[in-house]
C-alpha cells in the first residue's frame, strides 16, 4: 500500500505548482489526500491521520503534531518556513520529522532578476527607455552620465543563503569582488566560498552595488537603518530583493528623493503598494512589483523539488533539493 | 630619437580616450604630433611625414600613403575600420602597414548592455517600472505574464565576431544553447568554440532571444528582411545591438506594433531618432539611445589598447589587443 | 565561562590536524580537555562530563551518551562516520546532537589525485617514465599507443557525494559528459547538478574513465562484481579511489593480468598490501599506496573545518563545512 | 573548375593527419595534387604551378615563390613555421600569401600532458607506482613526503602563446595565480588576460610550478641558464614541455642529481635520448619521450584545421584556426 500524503497547498493551487508530469509522479508514489485547493475537511484528515507520512502544505492546520504518529516530513510550498509561533518545530526536531522549505525553487529566478535589476540601474535602462519614448533622449556619452559597468566592481551581499549562492555564479563573468555580511556564518566558511567577509558598515561604504539577500528574521528588522543607509556612497546602487523587512523604508525613500544614491526595489513594506506612497515617484530607482520569483516557471519549480524530495524520503534517503530546517537557524529566525 | 606618431582623433577628443596615465605612456614612447583636437595643419604633417611610423586617427586625411615611407601602422579610434572607398587598404597590405581598429575596446561594455537589455525584455523590467510609477502594477503571477527566464534557453547570435565573443561568457551561467549564423566562419571553427552553427532561417525560428551582433557590411544590409523577421516566434525577443543596417527597420517597427514578437533596440537607422518616428511609441520594446558602448569608461579603453599595441609595434612585436584588418575581411566588408 | 570540549583525536595527533593558528582559535573559544594524544583518563572525563558541549574525536569511548546532558556535537576527525554498531546515532538524532564528519577536508586533495591518476593512466605517464629510465622508450606516435585524451570523453562516477562534487569542477575544462550512478539520489536532483543519471551497467559499458567515488556501505560491498567488471570496455580506465570495499578485487586483479582494461588504484582490501599480492606486478595499472588524501596539508584541513564549525555551533548557528550525519544516510550505510 | 592545391606533407603521411572524412572534404573543395606520401615529382609541380593557390606541406621545396603567381597560402603540417633561412617569408608578406602553422592542433593535447606531468610530479605518482611495484611503498602521511597540491599555488608560465593559452583553463579550477614571463607581450595585454606579468628572475624564485611553454627562437636559446635555474626553490617543480632549446640541459641534469628542485621533462636536446645520457637515471624527475602532442588524435587535428582554414581561404574569408605568421613574430624568431 502506498504511503499517505496530505496535499494542502493553501493559497497556492495544485495547477500552479505542479506540472502534469509532476502531479502524476506524485500520485504514483503516494496515496494523496487533496482538498481540491480548499482546506481538507477536518474529518477527512482525522480518518487518515495515523497513516500520514508527509504533509505538503503552507501552514500547519491539523492540531498537535503528536496526533500524526508516522509523520516524517512537512514540505512547505509558500516559500518560507512556517512561523515558529504557530508551528511546533521542537517536536519535529525531536522526532526527526523533516521540515522542508521550497525557497530553493525560487533561487535562480530571483537571482536572475537581481542581476537584471542591477544592470538596469547601472546602465540606466528603464530611464533610458522612458527618455526615448518621451523624445528627450541623449545619444552617446551624454546619455551615459552616471552609468557604470559591473565588470571588476566591488559588490556587497547582505546575507549569504540560498539566494546569494544562486546570484554569485551570475556575477562570475563580471569578475566582481564579492563582500559578504552574514553574522550567521564563520569567516572561514565565507573565505572558502571565494567571497570576502566584511562588517556591515565597511560593506555599505565600499560596495558599488549592494544586494539585500537575507531572509527576514527577528534580529534583522530595519538592519539597514537610516544611519547605516547614510554610509552608502553617492554613485552606488542598492538592490532590495529579499524583503523590505530589512530596511528602514521611509529613510530609504527620503534618501532617494535627496539623490543620495540609487536603487532597484522589488519588495515593499506593504504589498500592494499604497496608491500614494511616495516611492512610486522617487527618482533614481528602478521599481518592480515583487515579480522576481513570482512567475509560472518558478512556481512549477516548487512542485518539481517537492516530488523529488518526497520520492527520496519515501525511498529512505535524505532530501536533496528543498531547504531543511536547521534547529539553530529556526531559533535564530525567531517569530517574524 | 623617439619614433614620430601623428595623433589625430578627429571627432573624439584626447581627454575622452586617454587617461592621464595612458597619455603619459604615449608621450614616453613616441614623439607625438597632435593638433589639439583639431586637424593637424597640413604643413605640420608635411614637415614630419618622412619620419611618421604610426598614425592614431579616425579618417585618413593626409594624401597618398606612399608619401609616408616609414609608416608601419594606422590605429583607428572611432570604432570601425575606415571605409575602403576612401582608405587605401591595398597599399597597406602590400607594404605590411597594420590597420588596426579600436572596436575591441567596446566589446565588454556592449556585451554587458546586450545582456542587460535581454534581461530587461525577458523580465519586463522597464514596463514593470513604468507600471508602478503610474499606479497600475500587478503583483506576483499576474505581473509576470509573458516574462521568461534566460536559463536553459536556446539563443541565436547573428554574427560571431568580437562582440559575440564578449557576450558568450556572460550567458554561460545561464546554460544557454547558443546557435550562430555567421557566413564568414566555418562550421568546424564554430563548433570548436562551443556554439552550434545554424542557418539564418532556422536560427530565427527556434531562438528565444536573437542577438544581432554582426558588423555592417556590403552584404548584410537589411539581412533581417520582413520575410525573415516573420520567422521569429511570438514569444521571442530580438536584441538589436550592433547596427540597424542589418534590419529592415520599417518592417520591424510594424511588427512590434502588431505584437508579433518583442525587442530591445540600441541602434537606429538615423541617430538621433526623428522626433516623430513611430518606434518611439512601439509596444513590447525596450529602447535605448545608442548607449551600449558610449560611456566614459569604454572610451578610455580605446586609449589603453592604442598605447598597448603601439608599444608592442614600436618594440617590434605584433599588436595584441586591437582588431587587425584582414584583407579578406576588408574586401568582404565592401563599401558601406 | 567557556564551554567545555573534549579533544581526543585518537590515532591522529594534535599537531597533525591543527595548525598553530587553528589550535589557538580552538583554545580561545573553548575550555579544551586534551589527553596529549593519548586517551583522556576516564576520571578526567567523569569530572567534566556534565559540562561537555562537544567532543572532537574518532571513536566514542566514554560510555552512554546519556551521561553527557549538555552535549551538542560530536566532530569526528578520522574521515568517516563512526560505525553504527558502536555509536549511538539514534540518541544523537533524538536529542539534536550533531554528528559531523571531517570527510569534506579530504575532498579537494582526493579529487586532485583522482584527476592525476586518470591523466597518468590515459597518457601512460608512469610507464612512459619507466621506459625512459630503462632505455626502451619510443618517441612520438609509437610511444603513444593506447593513450587517449580526457577532452570530450564520457566518464562515469560511481557515487555522487562530496568526493564526486569536488572532482566535477576539475573535469569541467575537459568538457567531459559525466554519467552518474548513485541509487541514493533522485534523477531530478542529478540532472539539476548537470550530470546524467545512469544505470550501473550502462555506465560501465559506455564510460571511457570510470571513477569509483562512493563511500563504503552495507549495500555496496563488491558492487563491482566480476560480472559487472566484465562490462567495462577494453580501452577504458577504472580509477579506484574511494574504497576497495566496492570492488571484487581478485576479479579486478585477474582482469588486469588478462589485459581486459586499464586501471589506477589508490585503495586496497588490505593495507599495507601483502608483500606478494599479485596486484603489485599487474600490467596496465597505475598503483598508489592510499596517498590521495593523506598528506600534511589535507590533515590540517581537518583542524580548520573542525574549528570553523565548532565556532558556529557554540555561537548558536548551524555548522557549514563538515558533513552532518543524516538519519537516512546513517541507516543506509549500515554496519560496515 | 576547382582551385589547385599541392599536398606534400613530407615526413608526415596522408593517413596520419587526415581522417577519411577530412580527406573527402579536401578533395571536394580542391583539385589535389599529391605525391602519395613521397615528394611530388618536379615536372608534375611545374605543370600546375601557375594554377596552384595553396600548398599543404612541411618544407618549401619548389623553387622561388615568384613562380607561383596565384599562390594564396602555405599551410605547414609539421608543427612549426619553416625556418626563415630557407623559406621566403618576405615575399609572402608582400604578396599577402598566408603562411599558416598547424601548431594550434597540438595545443590542447600538450596542455593536458603539461597538467598531467605537473600532477604526476606534485603528487609523486610515477615514483609511488614504482615503489608499490618494488615492495617499498609507504602508506598515508609517510608516503606523501615532498608532495603538494596545485590548489592556490603560484605558478609561472615562460611564454604566453597558444600552448600557454590552452593550459590556463585547465588550471582554473585549482585557482592558481599565474605569473607570466613573455618579453614579446605588453604588461597591459597580459593583465587583460587575467595573468600577472613578471620578470624572469622573480618568476623563477616565486613559482611552485614553472611551465616552459615558449616556442624556440633565436633569442631564447638556453634562456634558463645555470644561473637562472639556481633561482628555483627547493620544493618547486620545473615542467619542460615546449622545447629543450630554452634550457641549459646539462646544468638542469646536474641540479636534479643534486636534488636542488624537481622536474617533469617531455623534450630533450637530442631525440632519441642517447643511451647513456645521465638524465635517464636522474632522481626527482618524471621523464616522457616527447609524447605530449604526438598521438593519433592530435595528428588528426592537423588535418581538421588545415581543411577548415583552406575552406575559409578558398571562400574568400580569413583563416581562423591555424596560427598565421606575423611579420614581427617571424623576424623575432630568427633562424633556429
Amino acid at each position: 500500500m502506498k504511503p499517505t500524503v496530505l496535499l494542502d497547498p493553501s493559497f497556492r493551487r495544485m495547477k500552479e505548482i505542479f506540472t502534469k508530469n509532476d502531479r502524476e509522479r506524485l500520485y504514483d508514489i503516494a496515496n494523496v489526500v487533496w482538498g481540491k485547493d480548499r482546506p481538507i475537511p477536518a474529518e477527512k484528515v482525522a480518518k487518515v491521520r495515523k497513516e500520514v507520512v508527509a504533509v505538503v502544505g503552507s501552514d500547519w492546520r491539523y492540531g498537535p503534531i503528536e496526533r500524526f504518529p508516522r509523520l516524517r516530513a512537512f514540505l512547505e510550498v509558500s516559500g518560507r518556513f512556517p512561523d515558529s509561533d504557530y508551528f511546533d518545530f521542537e517536536t519535529c526536531f525531536r522526532r526527526g520529522i523533516r521540515v522542508l522549505s521550497c525557497a530553493p525553487a525560487f533561487g535562480p529566478a530571483v537571482a536572475e532578476m537581481a542581476l537584471g535589476l542591477a544592470l538596469a540601474a547601472a546602465r540606466n535602462i528603464p530611464a533610458g527607455d522612458a527618455a526615448v519614448r518621451e523624445g528627450r533622449e541623449r545619444f552617446g556619452l551624454a546619455g551615459n552620465i552616471h552609468t557604470f559597468h559591473l565588470y571588476d566592481q566591488t559588490v556587497g551581499f547582505i546575507g549569504f543563503g540560498g539566494l546569494a549562492r544562486a546570484l554569485k555564479p551570475l556575477l562570475a563573468p563580471f569578475r566582481c569582488r564579492i563582500q559578504v555580511y552574514d553574522p550567521w556564518l564563520s569567516e572561514g566558511f565565507l573565505r572558502a566560498q571565494g567571497v570576502v567577509p566584511a562588517g556591515l558598515n565597511a560593506l555599505l561604504g565600499t560596495s558599488k552595488v549592494i544586494f539585500v539577500l537575507a531572509a527576514p528574521s527577528a534580529s534583522n528588522q530595519a538592519l539597514l537603518s537610516r544611519k547605516r543607509l547614510e554610509r552608502i556612497r553617492n554613485e552606488s546602487v542598492l538592490v532590495l530583493i529579499s524583503r523590505a523587512h530589512l530596511v528602514d523604508f521611509d529613510a530609504l525613500t527620503q534618501m532617494l528623493y535627496a539623490g543620495r544614491f540609487r536603487a532597484a526595489i522589488d519588495v515593499f513594506p506593504k504589498e500592494p503598494i499604497p496608491k500614494r506612497h511616495p516611492i512610486r515617484k522617487a527618482p533614481g530607482v528602478v521599481l518592480s512589483a515583487h515579480r522576481a520569483g513570482g512567475d509560472a516557471k518558478g512556481f512549477r519549480g516548487i512542485g518539481r523539488i517537492v516530488v523529488n524530495d518526497l520520492e527520496a524520503i519515501l525511498a529512505g534517503h535524505p532530501p536533496q533539493e528543498m531547504q531543511a530546517a536547521q534547529p539553530e537557524f529556526i531559533r535564530n529566525l525567531g517569530p517574524r
